[in-house]
Protein backbone atom coordinates (compact mmCIF):
# COMPACT_ATOMS: atom_id res chain seq x y z
CA UNK A 1 0.00 0.00 0.00
CA UNK A 2 2.38 2.79 0.46
CA UNK A 3 3.86 4.32 -2.64
CA UNK A 4 7.32 5.64 -1.73
CA UNK A 5 8.78 8.57 -3.58
CA UNK A 6 12.96 8.32 -3.14
CA UNK A 7 14.85 11.28 -4.40
CA UNK A 8 18.99 11.08 -4.05
CA UNK A 9 21.62 12.45 -5.39
CA UNK A 10 23.32 11.69 -8.78
CA UNK A 11 26.76 10.74 -7.11
CA UNK A 12 25.10 7.99 -5.37
CA UNK A 13 26.20 4.79 -7.65
CA UNK A 14 23.13 1.94 -8.25
CA UNK A 15 24.63 -0.33 -4.88
CA UNK A 16 24.07 2.86 -2.31
CA UNK A 17 20.38 3.68 -4.23
CA UNK A 18 19.73 -0.01 -3.86
CA UNK A 19 20.50 -0.41 -0.30
CA UNK A 20 18.66 2.71 0.57
CA UNK A 21 15.56 1.01 -1.17
CA UNK A 22 16.05 -1.31 0.15
CA UNK A 23 16.54 -0.15 3.83
CA UNK A 24 13.42 1.62 3.93
CA UNK A 25 11.10 -1.39 2.60
CA UNK A 26 12.74 -3.82 5.49
CA UNK A 27 12.19 -0.28 7.93
CA UNK A 28 8.55 -0.65 6.77
CA UNK A 29 7.78 -4.00 7.14
CA UNK A 30 9.63 -4.04 10.52
CA UNK A 31 7.73 -1.12 12.60
CA UNK A 32 4.75 -0.35 9.93
CA UNK A 33 2.95 -2.89 9.76
CA UNK A 34 3.92 -3.40 5.60
CA UNK A 35 3.83 -7.05 4.42
CA UNK A 36 6.78 -8.03 2.47
CA UNK A 37 5.44 -8.22 -0.62
CA UNK A 38 3.56 -4.86 -0.75
CA UNK A 39 6.46 -2.93 -1.85
CA UNK A 40 5.81 0.02 -4.65
CA UNK A 41 9.10 2.38 -4.97
CA UNK A 42 9.75 5.44 -7.25
CA UNK A 43 13.33 6.54 -7.18
CA UNK A 44 14.67 9.87 -8.49
CA UNK A 45 17.98 10.95 -8.72
CA UNK A 46 19.10 14.49 -8.68
CA UNK A 47 21.53 16.91 -10.03
CA UNK A 48 23.05 18.53 -7.34
CA UNK A 49 21.31 21.93 -7.98
CA UNK A 50 17.81 19.88 -8.06
CA UNK A 51 18.03 18.85 -3.96
CA UNK A 52 18.26 22.10 -2.31
CA UNK A 53 18.71 22.68 1.67
CA UNK A 54 19.82 24.68 4.13
CA UNK A 55 22.82 23.77 5.54
CA UNK A 56 21.03 23.38 8.95
CA UNK A 57 17.71 23.13 10.26
CA UNK A 58 16.57 22.16 13.86
CA UNK A 59 20.57 21.96 14.31
CA UNK A 60 20.96 18.61 12.43
CA UNK A 61 23.97 19.47 9.73
CA UNK A 62 23.12 18.59 5.86
CA UNK A 63 25.36 17.60 2.92
CA UNK A 64 25.48 16.81 -0.52
CA UNK A 65 24.72 13.10 0.25
CA UNK A 66 20.43 14.02 1.78
CA UNK A 67 18.19 11.92 0.94
CA UNK A 68 14.27 12.61 0.94
CA UNK A 69 11.61 9.86 1.89
CA UNK A 70 8.38 10.75 1.14
CA UNK A 71 5.72 7.93 1.56
CA UNK A 72 1.90 8.10 1.00
CA UNK A 73 0.78 5.61 3.45
CA UNK A 74 -3.21 4.29 4.60
CA UNK A 75 -4.02 6.70 7.62
CA UNK A 76 -4.31 5.63 11.33
CA UNK A 77 -0.92 4.52 12.36
CA UNK A 78 0.29 5.58 15.60
CA UNK A 79 2.61 8.28 16.72
CA UNK A 80 4.47 5.62 18.69
CA UNK A 81 4.88 3.60 15.09
CA UNK A 82 5.63 6.91 13.35
CA UNK A 83 8.43 7.36 15.25
CA UNK A 84 9.78 4.18 15.16
CA UNK A 85 9.38 3.93 11.74
CA UNK A 86 11.96 7.28 11.45
CA UNK A 87 14.13 5.49 13.69
CA UNK A 88 14.52 2.44 11.76
CA UNK A 89 14.62 4.81 8.59
CA UNK A 90 17.33 6.42 9.21
CA UNK A 91 19.44 4.04 11.16
CA UNK A 92 18.44 1.65 8.39
CA UNK A 93 19.89 3.93 5.51
CA UNK A 94 23.03 5.16 7.46
CA UNK A 95 24.03 1.68 7.17
CA UNK A 96 24.71 1.70 3.97
CA UNK A 97 27.46 3.81 4.48
CA UNK A 98 27.05 6.56 1.54
CA UNK A 99 24.21 8.46 3.42
CA UNK A 100 24.47 9.62 7.23
CA UNK A 101 21.79 9.65 9.48
CA UNK A 102 21.37 13.54 9.78
CA UNK A 103 20.76 13.37 6.17
CA UNK A 104 17.74 11.35 5.75
CA UNK A 105 14.53 13.79 5.60
CA UNK A 106 11.17 11.82 5.96
CA UNK A 107 7.31 12.83 5.63
CA UNK A 108 4.40 11.33 5.48
CA UNK A 109 1.41 11.50 3.57
CA UNK A 110 -2.28 9.87 5.22
CA UNK A 111 -5.15 8.76 2.57
CA UNK A 112 -7.78 6.34 3.08
CA UNK A 113 -8.01 2.81 2.54
CA UNK A 114 -10.30 3.52 -0.45
CA UNK A 115 -7.83 5.28 -2.33
CA UNK A 116 -5.64 2.56 -3.87
CA UNK A 117 -5.79 0.11 -6.89
CA UNK A 118 -3.04 -2.31 -7.01
CA UNK A 119 -3.96 -3.66 -10.20
CA UNK A 120 -6.39 -4.64 -12.39
CA UNK A 121 -8.76 -1.50 -11.63
CA UNK A 122 -9.80 -2.48 -8.38
CA UNK A 123 -9.52 -0.73 -5.25
CA UNK A 124 -8.61 -3.91 -3.27
CA UNK A 125 -8.61 -1.94 0.24
CA UNK A 126 -12.24 -0.31 -0.31
CA UNK A 127 -14.55 -1.89 1.66
CA UNK B 1 -7.36 20.45 -10.09
CA UNK B 2 -5.97 17.13 -10.20
CA UNK B 3 -2.07 16.96 -10.15
CA UNK B 4 -1.33 13.74 -11.84
CA UNK B 5 2.07 12.05 -11.65
CA UNK B 6 2.77 9.59 -13.97
CA UNK B 7 5.94 7.29 -13.36
CA UNK B 8 6.68 4.83 -16.48
CA UNK B 9 9.36 2.85 -17.30
CA UNK B 10 12.05 3.84 -19.73
CA UNK B 11 11.61 1.63 -22.40
CA UNK B 12 7.98 2.67 -23.22
CA UNK B 13 8.50 5.32 -25.92
CA UNK B 14 6.35 8.36 -27.03
CA UNK B 15 3.80 6.78 -28.45
CA UNK B 16 2.92 4.95 -25.19
CA UNK B 17 3.79 7.47 -22.64
CA UNK B 18 1.17 9.52 -24.52
CA UNK B 19 -1.26 6.97 -24.74
CA UNK B 20 -0.93 6.52 -20.93
CA UNK B 21 -1.49 10.49 -20.19
CA UNK B 22 -4.32 10.43 -22.76
CA UNK B 23 -6.24 7.46 -20.97
CA UNK B 24 -5.43 8.42 -17.50
CA UNK B 25 -7.15 12.04 -18.67
CA UNK B 26 -10.36 10.90 -20.49
CA UNK B 27 -11.19 8.43 -17.12
CA UNK B 28 -11.30 11.11 -14.50
CA UNK B 29 -13.25 13.06 -17.17
CA UNK B 30 -15.38 9.90 -17.74
CA UNK B 31 -15.82 9.05 -14.48
CA UNK B 32 -14.58 11.44 -11.69
CA UNK B 33 -16.32 14.57 -13.12
CA UNK B 34 -13.19 16.54 -13.98
CA UNK B 35 -13.46 19.10 -16.73
CA UNK B 36 -11.89 17.93 -20.32
CA UNK B 37 -9.66 21.02 -19.98
CA UNK B 38 -9.05 20.89 -16.46
CA UNK B 39 -5.73 18.92 -17.14
CA UNK B 40 -1.96 19.40 -15.77
CA UNK B 41 0.16 15.80 -15.20
CA UNK B 42 3.45 15.36 -14.89
CA UNK B 43 5.52 12.22 -16.23
CA UNK B 44 8.27 11.14 -15.07
CA UNK B 45 10.59 8.24 -17.28
CA UNK B 46 12.03 5.62 -15.15
CA UNK B 47 15.42 3.05 -15.62
CA UNK B 48 14.37 -0.20 -14.83
CA UNK B 49 16.05 -0.14 -11.66
CA UNK B 50 14.11 2.79 -10.57
CA UNK B 51 11.08 1.46 -10.18
CA UNK B 52 10.95 -1.39 -7.25
CA UNK B 53 7.98 -3.74 -7.03
CA UNK B 54 7.63 -7.24 -5.49
CA UNK B 55 6.75 -9.84 -8.27
CA UNK B 56 2.97 -10.25 -6.65
CA UNK B 57 0.73 -8.26 -4.67
CA UNK B 58 -2.78 -9.33 -3.09
CA UNK B 59 -2.06 -12.35 -6.16
CA UNK B 60 -1.43 -9.63 -8.52
CA UNK B 61 2.10 -10.14 -10.34
CA UNK B 62 3.97 -7.24 -11.85
CA UNK B 63 5.85 -6.82 -14.88
CA UNK B 64 8.97 -4.54 -15.89
CA UNK B 65 6.20 -2.27 -17.58
CA UNK B 66 4.64 -1.25 -14.21
CA UNK B 67 2.88 2.41 -14.08
CA UNK B 68 2.27 4.53 -10.68
CA UNK B 69 -0.46 6.86 -11.30
CA UNK B 70 -0.55 9.56 -8.51
CA UNK B 71 -3.60 11.60 -8.69
CA UNK B 72 -3.86 14.99 -5.90
CA UNK B 73 -7.43 15.94 -6.19
CA UNK B 74 -10.36 17.68 -4.00
CA UNK B 75 -11.43 15.66 -1.27
CA UNK B 76 -15.10 14.56 -1.62
CA UNK B 77 -15.28 11.73 -4.45
CA UNK B 78 -17.47 8.61 -2.98
CA UNK B 79 -16.14 5.31 -3.02
CA UNK B 80 -18.27 4.41 -6.26
CA UNK B 81 -16.45 7.44 -7.91
CA UNK B 82 -13.46 5.94 -6.84
CA UNK B 83 -14.00 2.23 -8.11
CA UNK B 84 -15.30 3.36 -11.54
CA UNK B 85 -11.91 5.80 -12.07
CA UNK B 86 -9.90 2.70 -10.99
CA UNK B 87 -11.75 0.44 -13.60
CA UNK B 88 -11.53 3.15 -16.01
CA UNK B 89 -8.07 3.70 -15.68
CA UNK B 90 -6.71 0.26 -16.21
CA UNK B 91 -8.74 -0.57 -18.61
CA UNK B 92 -7.84 2.59 -20.73
CA UNK B 93 -4.12 2.48 -20.23
CA UNK B 94 -4.17 -1.34 -21.03
CA UNK B 95 -6.14 -0.90 -24.44
CA UNK B 96 -2.66 0.93 -25.47
CA UNK B 97 -1.50 -2.76 -25.52
CA UNK B 98 2.21 -1.70 -23.93
CA UNK B 99 0.91 -1.88 -20.44
CA UNK B 100 -1.21 -4.36 -18.48
CA UNK B 101 -4.59 -3.66 -16.67
CA UNK B 102 -1.99 -5.29 -13.39
CA UNK B 103 0.40 -3.04 -13.81
CA UNK B 104 -1.81 0.08 -13.34
CA UNK B 105 -1.19 1.31 -9.34
CA UNK B 106 -3.22 4.06 -8.75
CA UNK B 107 -2.90 6.54 -5.25
CA UNK B 108 -5.28 9.24 -4.62
CA UNK B 109 -4.12 12.12 -2.48
CA UNK B 110 -7.13 14.44 -1.57
CA UNK B 111 -6.81 17.88 -0.67
CA UNK B 112 -8.91 20.75 0.25
CA UNK B 113 -10.58 22.71 -2.53
CA UNK B 114 -8.54 26.36 -1.29
CA UNK B 115 -5.17 23.98 -1.81
CA UNK B 116 -5.08 25.17 -5.46
CA UNK B 117 -3.92 28.01 -7.78
CA UNK B 118 -4.46 27.50 -11.10
CA UNK B 119 -2.14 30.68 -12.37
CA UNK B 120 -1.97 34.38 -11.56
CA UNK B 121 -1.82 33.66 -7.70
CA UNK B 122 -5.39 33.37 -7.12
CA UNK B 123 -6.73 30.44 -5.00
CA UNK B 124 -9.46 30.11 -7.61
CA UNK B 125 -11.51 26.85 -6.09
CA UNK B 126 -11.33 28.98 -2.26
CA UNK B 127 -15.37 30.34 -1.04
CA UNK C 1 8.62 21.47 7.21
CA UNK C 2 7.62 21.70 4.00
CA UNK C 3 8.83 19.17 1.10
CA UNK C 4 8.48 21.52 -2.27
CA UNK C 5 8.37 19.67 -5.40
CA UNK C 6 9.27 21.74 -8.59
CA UNK C 7 8.33 20.40 -12.06
CA UNK C 8 10.02 22.48 -14.22
CA UNK C 9 10.27 22.55 -18.31
CA UNK C 10 13.92 21.38 -19.23
CA UNK C 11 14.50 24.88 -21.49
CA UNK C 12 14.83 26.49 -18.42
CA UNK C 13 18.14 27.33 -17.78
CA UNK C 14 19.89 26.72 -14.15
CA UNK C 15 20.01 30.24 -13.67
CA UNK C 16 16.01 30.52 -14.42
CA UNK C 17 15.57 27.40 -12.08
CA UNK C 18 17.85 28.83 -9.31
CA UNK C 19 15.39 31.89 -9.20
CA UNK C 20 12.47 29.71 -9.05
CA UNK C 21 13.41 27.86 -6.12
CA UNK C 22 14.53 30.86 -4.23
CA UNK C 23 11.43 32.86 -5.24
CA UNK C 24 9.24 29.81 -3.71
CA UNK C 25 11.30 29.96 -0.63
CA UNK C 26 11.07 33.00 -0.44
CA UNK C 27 7.50 33.39 -0.31
CA UNK C 28 7.14 30.63 2.10
CA UNK C 29 8.97 32.59 4.34
CA UNK C 30 7.48 35.81 3.95
CA UNK C 31 3.60 34.54 3.84
CA UNK C 32 3.86 31.19 5.19
CA UNK C 33 5.19 31.18 8.45
CA UNK C 34 8.14 29.20 7.30
CA UNK C 35 11.65 29.68 9.05
CA UNK C 36 14.46 30.42 7.24
CA UNK C 37 16.57 27.54 7.04
CA UNK C 38 13.13 24.97 7.04
CA UNK C 39 13.85 24.55 3.26
CA UNK C 40 13.96 21.08 1.67
CA UNK C 41 13.31 21.12 -2.15
CA UNK C 42 13.51 18.31 -4.91
CA UNK C 43 13.54 20.27 -8.53
CA UNK C 44 12.52 17.61 -11.61
CA UNK C 45 13.28 18.58 -15.11
CA UNK C 46 10.91 17.73 -17.92
CA UNK C 47 11.17 17.14 -21.67
CA UNK C 48 7.95 19.31 -23.43
CA UNK C 49 6.15 15.88 -23.71
CA UNK C 50 6.20 15.27 -19.95
CA UNK C 51 4.28 18.41 -18.45
CA UNK C 52 0.67 18.04 -19.90
CA UNK C 53 -1.25 20.56 -19.43
CA UNK C 54 -4.69 21.72 -21.36
CA UNK C 55 -3.83 25.30 -23.53
CA UNK C 56 -6.60 27.25 -21.04
CA UNK C 57 -7.81 25.91 -17.37
CA UNK C 58 -10.76 28.55 -15.80
CA UNK C 59 -9.90 31.46 -18.77
CA UNK C 60 -6.07 31.58 -17.82
CA UNK C 61 -3.49 30.47 -20.64
CA UNK C 62 -0.70 28.15 -20.44
CA UNK C 63 2.34 28.13 -22.07
CA UNK C 64 5.28 25.57 -22.82
CA UNK C 65 7.14 27.40 -20.12
CA UNK C 66 4.85 26.09 -17.00
CA UNK C 67 5.72 25.26 -13.60
CA UNK C 68 4.05 22.71 -11.19
CA UNK C 69 4.88 23.19 -7.65
CA UNK C 70 3.49 21.00 -4.96
CA UNK C 71 4.01 21.50 -1.25
CA UNK C 72 3.90 18.97 1.60
CA UNK C 73 2.66 21.00 4.66
CA UNK C 74 1.61 21.23 7.63
CA UNK C 75 -2.04 21.82 7.89
CA UNK C 76 -3.36 24.16 9.82
CA UNK C 77 -2.57 27.22 7.77
CA UNK C 78 -5.86 29.49 6.91
CA UNK C 79 -7.26 30.26 3.67
CA UNK C 80 -5.93 33.47 3.98
CA UNK C 81 -2.42 32.71 4.66
CA UNK C 82 -2.62 30.43 1.58
CA UNK C 83 -3.97 33.34 -0.93
CA UNK C 84 -1.10 35.16 0.22
CA UNK C 85 1.25 32.29 -0.59
CA UNK C 86 0.08 31.56 -3.78
CA UNK C 87 -0.01 35.47 -4.61
CA UNK C 88 3.70 35.88 -3.73
CA UNK C 89 4.06 32.62 -5.54
CA UNK C 90 3.15 33.40 -8.95
CA UNK C 91 4.61 37.20 -8.30
CA UNK C 92 7.91 36.58 -7.30
CA UNK C 93 8.02 33.92 -10.05
CA UNK C 94 7.21 35.90 -12.86
CA UNK C 95 9.47 38.26 -11.51
CA UNK C 96 12.62 36.05 -12.80
CA UNK C 97 11.26 36.98 -16.46
CA UNK C 98 10.98 33.21 -17.67
CA UNK C 99 7.93 32.33 -16.47
CA UNK C 100 4.47 34.42 -16.54
CA UNK C 101 2.06 34.29 -13.16
CA UNK C 102 -0.57 32.84 -15.43
CA UNK C 103 1.82 29.52 -15.65
CA UNK C 104 2.22 28.77 -12.02
CA UNK C 105 0.37 26.10 -10.90
CA UNK C 106 0.74 25.16 -7.05
CA UNK C 107 -1.06 22.34 -5.26
CA UNK C 108 -0.94 22.01 -1.22
CA UNK C 109 -1.05 18.85 0.61
CA UNK C 110 -1.34 19.14 3.91
CA UNK C 111 -0.38 16.79 6.92
CA UNK C 112 0.08 15.85 10.55
CA UNK C 113 2.95 17.41 12.38
CA UNK C 114 3.94 14.36 13.92
CA UNK C 115 4.43 12.94 10.07
CA UNK C 116 8.17 14.74 9.78
CA UNK C 117 11.83 13.89 10.29
CA UNK C 118 14.04 16.13 9.33
CA UNK C 119 17.35 13.98 10.55
CA UNK C 120 18.27 11.38 12.71
CA UNK C 121 15.70 9.42 12.35
CA UNK C 122 13.21 11.98 15.20
CA UNK C 123 9.79 13.05 14.67
CA UNK C 124 10.68 16.49 15.38
CA UNK C 125 7.29 18.34 15.43
CA UNK C 126 5.67 15.74 17.24
CA UNK C 127 4.39 16.42 20.39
Amino acid sequence: MPLVRIAVPRHLDDTHVKHIADAIHESMVTTFNVPADDRFQVVTRHADSELVWAPTYLGIPHTSSIVFVQITCNEGRTVEMKKALFARLASSIAHGGAVLASDVIVSLVEVKKENWSFGNGVAQYAA
